[in-house]
């Protein structure tokens, strides 16, 4: 933590805040400049007492100059965070694939969606039983319905299921059908969640929320794993900028640095980052270019028929002609697209 | 709903998309451009719908030309929307002002901000029992001690209590020790409590989210007047945007937005709104003048020892200033600053 | 400035970063925390160095804790600066009001525009001759014709002119006619207009960049002020953001800030901040609350009819009524409006 | 062009818009559905008119239905446009890189950079000799020296070269020593520079604005075509968000858009985009799976002693792996890597 002077900051008021942080039990490095006074604080930082040391006369700002997140961070644990499922394994080596649709709209609309992904090769099959939706009067889900379809689904195809999970208490319903819980972006701080998902033990797909810094993000996982969970999956799908072509600007960027800051695995959502299917084979490929982890993304067998999300849903042969093109690609990076 | 298609779209594919909109119950009207056709739907428009047929071949976009709240909307309800407790009245010719602590840090300090703000004539006070906080590691807030406190506070006082509510679990609970339930930014889509809200009958205070549009702010209050309870206000807090020197944008003009759009009362909140106590009395004036219905402000004893957001709270001096300024700039718009 | 060390940097990689700063003539204080070292850095701030620092072996990061600017600083000069054409006087105690149509659109036009907004006392007149266009087939100005109009309009009406400069080649043509020369939101970094205006007497308006941060507008003043020329007017014109109600978020706190920071006058453009005359009176009240030092606005005869900018502008008797609430709001704040 | 009228019109308002757009020559549909009439107007789009209509009583809003580019789009040019030097192709089947330093420094500094990029097989060397900076204290380039340098850095290696025009007076200076001419971020509207370099015949680098559109960018474009030069390179380098990790937010999904859009070439500066060595290598690979026809790459011989954007460069060795890296990717997507 560093605490900057004000130019014009009187000796007393400098003299005072070193007193109160040497009584917090920091220690303190005077570092007198040509404009202004700098004070290197010795100790771990504290949010709290940054932003009151802040408000004290004669300060200019307060720098926190370490990084907030412990147990996410690659200084806490150096090897990747892989997360298994028999031979399924996310974060290792192989590019794992979620597909399916966005919602699921009944059983039988399901099972073929479901047979279309497994049919490709594809290991996890996501779909919505909850969906928030922006107004009141959308379609809002089939909730414990579409829970029991999903569960269905796995049984007669043997697919994981990735679903989204939305206030905690649901958490036990979700965890008793899916097989990784999945938090969605308007959820991303909802903390009650998060901390009730940190006390299960089933993996977590976390997406990054829409106007969230990768830091907030980080520490979202944060409070996952300070409850004991450490499978967390984080998800991109894209931050809300000023372009309207695309309904999010997918940062990919983040993939390097998440892998960088981060030992958690880190998957690519283009089908929600872009909002239309004409860009998600391109994002896609770039996903795993940048090295990402996985994929997940929206089949519908007829997207026009789609109750939800249907213009960034691809087709069945749109789908298998971008997994070839993934396929490809992941190769180039020396990776496996994980198929079965 | 318009039905914008592509350039090169064929006649067939124009005719089916006409078709489909007529089995799903729409009237067509075809106009046939220069550079291309564009299909005039009438009937209600349909998110569902909408964005299916976006997927058909040869539509290039679906437009809604209608917007989507209702309950919420002037068009709905043309006279302002009050909020009365007794005398005091929220969206009404006077301008309320709510102040308090960030975050109720113990009963003597609590009673201590409410004697403050109770001296200068304020008859609502904040505070927050339950704090989202990006990490784990962060204060968290008294939670159901806090709520006692701000119960004695009133008892003590007679002043209103305005705090937050994170989950719709906790709705009884906080209804018992509050008059009006806030809804924090990073809770703006947080379905279950909207919904949860708006089955009870306490006004509800609606934070827009920080990277909301004034669009699905609205959609979110009309969660709530959906399930019954129309006693919403609204509290603009500030965007998320690039510039560094202020916390959020404070976006003033949502206010007469808002003010055109609904009939609901929006106030707003200049502390969080800039992250710095310096900026605040200025904001406060300007919201004034730009038409809102009232202020949500933090005034702490000592900010310099706050356990929460002390940089953006006004010691009780500037808060009184604070108060006197925005009294003149209320008259000169042909309002009063409702002060006891 | 100040260097921050990686966790784990090497003893090594500290002295060598600590001996390159040496060597370049810094002072260099060691604070050795507990999570990483610091490096307190003691001389002036240079840009290229910090930048070099950055790659260096275990070096983290590189913070500025100085502000980069100088000569618009409060710090270099306390008192308000005062931009005087005789009795008008921009950055006093009074607020000054420039108005006008968005282009000039020919002379008889400009003519009628210009009693206007004499007739209600105004003695700025805007008018833009050069205007800068998104597509090469709008409308793009009278050029040096629409310069003459203005100057006709000045010896008519006495009005002062403000019109923009679109480059540094047209800067004695253009300040042959006006006597503000503005500079517009999409040439806020061009850095050859902004010298070569820095070089002649006359004041600028600089708006604000549509993306550009606070610090980065302040340092396009400093462009000017370094070559000579102080008298330099900023001007906030909204922000880009994901809002869509509005063409830009106006960005209000802008205006206490930079009072704060800069000894330089700021006013504030309602019109192009939010691209809907609906929205301008509220925002041009809030814009005098909050403590700007004048208002520029689009004022259009009949705006149905207007070549450029219509939906913004306000017609005369709107005008007259925003003129008499600002007023109010003026004086509420203990400043009168400066009509004559 | 679509006219939403107002819930509220009246019938007489809707007569006058139509009226008043068949005056202008416009065919107009009238379509009356349950919330609000629309009308459907033939003809093509003018911007002027579409923002007068907006503000005649009764009406909601005007949509534009046609995209506002013509020269730059697919529609207009089904083939891509491929810009050949010899046997140097961009925007053809192989992907180019360009690479070099940020700023020319020296003249034997940057002959150390062209061999080294030229001994790695990469045709073309960046190196800026004018330099936009945000502080008129930092270093602003060598100029005509600098040009100088380049031009003898191309006879000694044979390497083309694209160097930065940052205003139109200096367009024959810089066409003299450059190959190519790029337009920077924060020239990207300089309406001037556009068209004289549209007079002009040597290719055209434009780099989007940094918080520019998708639309506006094309349409920056269009300028340059419009005058009658078509061989325009388009350069995603990033747009600004909140996200304080990143220099820039590195908008990949550009590329395919623009792709579909536009016949004209895209390549993607992942050093500008990303402001951090450490994240280039990723983004370059991804850039290239997302479909890009090239790349711009900042490398310098000792990033830590460069004058400008040291951090974003990539030190020789690092280069190297980068370029065999990325040879892979475009080898995945079916493309090669233009190296001789």
């Amino acid at each position: 933590m560093i605490v900057v002077m004000h130019a014009a900051a009187r000796e007393e008021e400098i003299n005072e805040v070193s007193r109160r942080l040497q009584k917090l039990g920091y220690g303190v490095h005077r570092s007198t400049g040509e404009t202004c006074t700098v004070l290197g604080v010795i100790g771990e930082y504290n949010d709290s007492i940054a932003l009151t040391l802040e408000s004290m006369p004669g300060v200019d700002k307060v720098i926190n100059v370490s990084k907030p997140f412990k147990l996410v961070s690659r200084e806490f644990k150096k090897e990747d965070t892989v997360i298994e499922f028999g031979d399924i394994k996310i974060g290792g080596p192989d590019v794992v694939v979620i597909a399916g649709p966005c919602a699921v709209e009944g059983e039988k609309e399901l099972l073929e969606s479901a047979r279309i992904v497994k049919e490709v090769g594809v290991n996890i099959l996501r779909g919505g039983a909850f969906k928030p939706r922006t107004s009141p009067y959308s379609f809002q889900g089939l909730e414990e319905e579409g829970l029991k379809y999903l569960s269905r689904a796995r049984e007669e195809t043997g697919l994981l299921i990735v679903t989204e999970v939305m206030n905690q208490y649901n958490v036990p319903l979700v965890a008793e059908h899916a097989d990784i819980l999945q938090v969605g972006t308007r959820n991303m701080q909802n903390f009650y969640l998060l901390r009730e998902l940190g006390r299960q033990k089933k993996p977590v797909l976390l997406k990054r929320g829409m106007s969230a810094t990768i830091e907030e993000w980080l520490m979202a996982a944060e409070y996952i794993l300070s409850e004991g969970n450490e499978k967390v999956i984080l998800c991109e799908r894209g931050i809300r900028t000023f372009e309207h072509y695309t309904r999010n600007t997918l940062d990919l960027s983040a993939v390097p640095i998440v892998k960088y800051l981060s030992h958690l695995p880190v998957i690519v959502d283009p089908s929600h980052g872009t909002g239309n299917w004409r860009w998600v084979p391109a994002m896609a490929r770039a996903a795993i270019a940048a090295g990402a982890d996985g994929l997940i993304v929206e089949v519908h067998p007829r997207p026009q028929e789609a109750l939800s999300d249907g213009p960034q849903s691809l087709n069945p042969e749109r789908f298998r002609q971008m997994l070839e093109e993934t396929r490809q690609v992941a190769m180039s990076v020396g990776r496996r697209l994980a198929l079965s």
